[in-house]
């Protein structure tokens, strides 16, 4: 059945249906004019948005509804993760058009739900409206304790540079998709990385815990760009040196069949939502041991903060490359659809 | 210049340049991987989200970009006041076509920021996508106290019911507009009402630090569709006198000109943001009292709450007709665009 033939409230019954609502702190859920809820005492709330436009940050013929919604999830709860908060409460505008089938929009937000499960995270409000195409946007709330927050600015000359987990399996998997599909099971694994980011929730709540780190952010425009935001943020310089940055086999795997650089897609591929943090390197044993214990990913240590006039530089068998911000943007020349 | 040529960042600075950030309770704002606040000790926090779609919800041709903008502020304003509540940050997700002027879009966030200067509200995040139309996505957050909440649900039988304002102008704006334009000083009245809604925020306040009123909502729907909503919350019948009902010397003008009903207007026109209430009838004339003096608005009685087995109605002319739920609903038969 296509959602104009539904009326705008039995949509909206079918969509709750998928999706568990409540859990502590909510005093009041989707329903009425507002949600209410009941912040936890002496936490700071977190508050971040991001939205999905089909097209743009996902094709209707790459993926199923489900991967769709897991996406929109995971995008958001990414930043929650990066500032090392916990996520607690969503909201979600739909901008559906009248035409789409209402099973595509509850196997979405089957999709949703899986994510929010995983994560503790629950549905708290939201609304529809029509539209040309899908466009999704979600609004999601955190929670951290005042002196766990980790923001972009405060990272200090000497401080490791780290990153969780590998970088460009998100462009490699794009890249494979472009070329007509895996082929291998090495593909399949850097298609699903693009398709579905695992966000970093468990290993950014580590790393706050140890109250170590400095900063810290999630690649959402690419490792370069995104490690460009903590020096501007910080005021400082940088070192990365090429052969530290974590690539999986399977991402070298697919760049080779395509001819295609993997260290580019790490460094300016993007979508990897991989957490970067720079740290005392007094406390980088510490933080590899927390990390890996909570979450199981590797936490590689990639490079320096050097100070400001010292530059941006990837150091490339010996040489000094400036680092350049090559993310992406969504209204440059680098962003056609 | 169009927004194409900006980079996203670039884009972002110069909406952030339109509207102010910061105020109490922020410790983090534009600018990270989230904003961060610190909730006031003790009040809930109220959280919604609406969204405004070109084409639907507002017309490029039909009002300048600051008041899409002020509209856009308005509407969600509006949910928070109908919980009695202080509204006090925004996230906004703003989906634009790449060839939107710059200009336009400075203009509409200098519409916002006039709304967010008057109720005391600040811009905290936010994020911006190309799209085929301008789609604007607001989540604003909100606080009360626990005991002034006011939900749907509650009403009881014997309630007054009560209206702030005057109803139907808006839908009466919308019908000048749709013949070619205001031809009276009374008609541009109505139909700057339809541009930009007054969202009732200090009524809103006044009326929940009575603590006498058991159920809000605010008109957006229609008045007889969202009075359907506090009965449906509430499972509670209805009596509205129709000749008690609100309706604004303007709006009748406007209706006699166009040979339209100025009551159907107010009952099923909807986008009146006003709010409606119930509240014991002893209570009534503090009400009255309070929302008088800070919000300088009427608060007229306009029917009573009934047992659920007693139906819903309007008395017109000593006349008992069904009160049906005749609002507007996003995807069903009545929403063409």
């Amino acid at each position: 059945m296509q959602i104009g033939q539904l009326g705008e409230f039995d949509l909206i019954e079918r969509l709750l249906a998928q999706i568990g609502t409540g859990g502590d702190g909510l005093i009041l859920g989707p329903g009425d004019d507002t949600a209410a809820i009941a912040p936890t005492p002496g936490m700071l709330l977190l508050a971040t948005c991001d939205c999905q436009v089909e097209g743009q940050h996902f094709r209707l013929d790459r993926g199923s509804p489900e991967q769709i919604g897991r996406r929109l999830a995971a995008v958001n709860l990414s930043d929650i993760a990066a500032m090392g908060g916990r996520p607690r409460w969503s909201l979600i505008s739909l901008c559906l058009p009248p035409d789409t089938d209402a099973l595509f929009v509850e196997q979405l937000y089957r999709g949703l739900s899986n994510e929010f499960t995983r994560f503790g995270t629950h549905l708290i409000g939201g609304n529809v409206a029509r539209s040309d195409r899908l466009i999704l946007d979600m609004t999601l709330l955190g929670e951290t304790l005042p002196e766990e927050l980790l923001r972009r600015s405060g990272a200090m000359p000497g401080d490791a540079v780290l990153v969780t987990g590998s970088l460009g399996a998100s462009a490699g998997g794009r890249a494979v998709l472009d070329s007509g599909g895996a082929a291998s099971e090495a593909e399949q694994k850097a298609v699903a990385a693009h398709l579905v980011p695992n966000p970093r929730v468990a290993a950014g709540r580590a790393i706050a815990s140890t109250r170590a780190a400095h900063t810290m952010i999630d690649v959402s425009d690419g490792f370069a760009q995104d490690l460009g935001h903590i020096c501007n943020a910080s005021a400082c310089g940088v070192a990365i040196e090429a052969s530290s940055i974590p690539i999986s086999p399977e991402t070298r795997q697919a760049a080779e069949r395509l001819n295609a650089g993997a260290l580019h897609w790490a460094l300016s591929g993007g979508e990897d939502y991989e957490l970067v943090l720079t740290a005392p390197a007094e406390r980088v044993p510490e933080l590899v041991r927390v990390v890996t214990a909570q979450s199981g990913l590797a936490l590689t240590r990639v490079g320096e903060i050097l100070r400001p006039e010292e530059g941006r530089w990837l150091i490339q068998d010996g040489q000094r490359i400036p680092l350049t911000s090559e993310g992406w943007q969504h209204f440059g020349s680098g962003s056609a659809l």
